[in-house]
């Protein structure tokens, strides 16, 4: 048995990225980029206004005759003398003489002729070409996660693919002659599956869309042979149930079988000692408990970080905040707990009921709270860790 | 012109919930319930064994004949007679006429016979039925919103339909001739139009997925015929350019064209300062500035919020959270200020380049950095309000 750091660690180093991909920008969002992008053009391509007004050629006069207009995506490019404005507005191409935008607030306009009654200073409100990004140099580094400004930033520049790691394919497996499927009826000492659901929900909500859900009976043979055909077709497995010591829990056997890598198995915390990791190559398998709130504690403590290795995140450990505890916590039995809890600004409740089979807590909860194995006791109003739920 | 809080607070009365759809739990997450459900059942519907171990009914002896086996998902009930055990595995039905389990742990069996070497108290090891839920009890209130754990949940209920807020439709129309397609030939004048994708993905990291995009030409006629046709197809329509005061931004005219009732129009801040709120019904139009970092600026600090209100969220605002300035920040021109920051766990600096024509920042920015209009500078190490982005 481990404790959680250990456990962290060992996923850390045995999670790896998944290959690098092209896909679409517009498909690219919350993936990470596999390399590093520089800009195919100048932006902005040319030299563009910043403002609704008139362009000229700075000179000794205020007044000047307007002898045109040019609206924003125009290619006309009028010679303009001494003493001519043209009519520009915002993004428009600036004439090549023209050195001065003055916006129109500032200007009288009578007929063609306009005063300017604040002159600004030469080049002013004028977006140099290049500015934002020249062509041939950086726009974004390798390993950025693409949010929606990354992906608004690729597209102005005309970029339409992108080299990212791919998302893994995850498959659930679920274990349990016990289980029955919500909507069926429910018979005498059977209880509604809902691991699966949960789990992908969860992985639905960091982007992980690819998921299969499979199930197996309570029996090493078929056990051995599903984990054998999702290893070769999936690269992340989450096996849900039948990996404690119980008679009829085949998982870790059939693990075995397969040649799947033990890279640990129990740690040392509450909800969720029964869980296993281990790899083959570079496909990783957990075999979480059945319980439905060790299975969800032990995906987002475990899971998540794995998930977003493969994903190519560089960070892949969620942020833990400090809050106050609004009540005393006992752990006297020195395993590190991880507690459903509501925090706000300031402090942290720890909710009723924890048990481990229980999603009622889990349902309303937006932390974990997190009791070190050596912590007896967590006063209250002291500082406790925990982990946001999003 | 109005300050930020004012235009928050008009988005915030004039945004109303979508009705109410029936949906299957296992594409709910994220929505929010639209009713109180009611649990369908007992959870667990009986008793249940909490460990690998052994049921008995407890009385004076500490052996024990083992007379058989209940498997998880059984529904074998035998009647135990004194000094008489049954195997039982986590989750199994518990026999009626047994009282307790123990733990395998604390068990020495040899053959047929047990000897209890640790007695558990009488009761011990067993889950009462509806011990986390009983049938017709509370599982969770309206407005909860449906995250892992609630999906979980309910379908460990065998609830499969839930009623939640309808996802709003979303409708993003682009303005600007000067806008030309990323993955096109670049024209002189012209540049790539990248407002639409960047929003579409900002309406994915939220959840929305059912949006469309459409492009109008710079002329009233056919931006006219464009937002009538959106407003009786969408819920809320954003409008991508075409408000500020230029000859050719024909936005504002179309829809009061269109009978859309102005709440606002113009804010005290910087960037987005040419941005429009109105309704029509409970339709909602937003017409942001076309500069893409004003334009996402606006979609966090503005959208956001109706769209959340329309998706049945009680609590709309992102929460702000308070780091220490890297350096000073000055503001003389009296406008609230939106600036793409950088935070980590106590401190935040603000970007270089806060152009709100550039996405440069913006894509490497994890937050943005509020400076109210009525705050002249914020020093190096004072507080400062944050938004942050995921």
């Amino acid at each position: 048995m481990i404790q959680v750091d250990q456990a962290l660690h060992i996923i850390q180093e045995n999670s790896f990225k998944m290959r690098a991909v092209k896909l679409k920008v517009n498909k690219a969002l919350g993936f990470v980029l596999a390399e590093t992008v520089f800009s195919p053009i100048n932006m902005p391509p040319f030299r563009q206004s910043a403002m609704d007004g008139y362009a000229f050629v700075q000179g000794e006069d205020e007044y000047y005759k307007v002898i045109g207009g040019i609206q924003a995506g125009s290619h006309s490019d009028p010679h303009l003398q001494e003493n001519e404005a043209i009519r520009i507005f915002t993004g428009a191409y600036v004439p090549n003489h023209a050195d001065t935008v003055v916006m129109q607030e500032h200007v009288k306009r009578e007929e063609d002729l306009i005063t300017i009654e604040k002159m600004p200073q030469k080049g002013a409100n004028i977006r140099a070409k290049g500015e934002q990004v020249e062509k041939g140099a950086l726009v974004l580094e390798k390993d950025t996660v693409l949010s929606p400004a990354a992906i608004g930033y690729l597209a102005c520049l005309g970029i339409i693919d992108v080299l990212v790691y791919q998302q893994p394919k995850v498959a659930i497996l679920v274990t349990g002659s016990e289980l029955i499927e919500p909507g069926k009826k429910l018979k005498k000492g059977k209880i509604f599956e809902s691991n699966s659901v949960m789990l992908q929900a969860a992985l639905i909500s960091i982007g992980i869309r690819k998921t299969k859900v499979f199930r197996v009976k309570d029996k090493l043979k078929s056990t051995k042979k599903a984990i054998k055909k999702l290893l070769s077709n999936f690269d992340v497995i989450l096996i849900s149930g039948g990996i404690s010591v119980g008679d009829y829990d085949f998982v870790k056997e059939a693990l075995v079988k397969n040649d799947v890598e033990e890279l640990f198995y129990k740690i040392n915390q509450k909800p969720g000692k029964p869980l296993f990791f281990g790899k083959k190559g570079e496909k990783l398998v957990f075999a979480l408990p059945g319980n439905p709130a060790s299975s969800l504690t032990s995906f987002y403590v475990y899971v998540l970080p794995a998930l977003k290795k493969r994903m190519g995140f560089e960070e892949i450990h969620q942020t833990e905040i400090l809050r106050k505890s609004n009540a005393t916590i006992q752990n006297p039995n020195g395993k590190t707990l991880f507690l459903k809890g509501l925090y706000d600004g300031t402090h942290v409740t720890v909710l009723e009921s924890q048990s481990s089979a229980m999603l009622n807590t889990f349902a309303i909860a937006n932390c974990l709270v997190v009791v070190p194995y050596d912590t007896t006791q967590i006063r209250k109003n002291q500082f406790v860790r925990l982990l946001p739920l999003n």
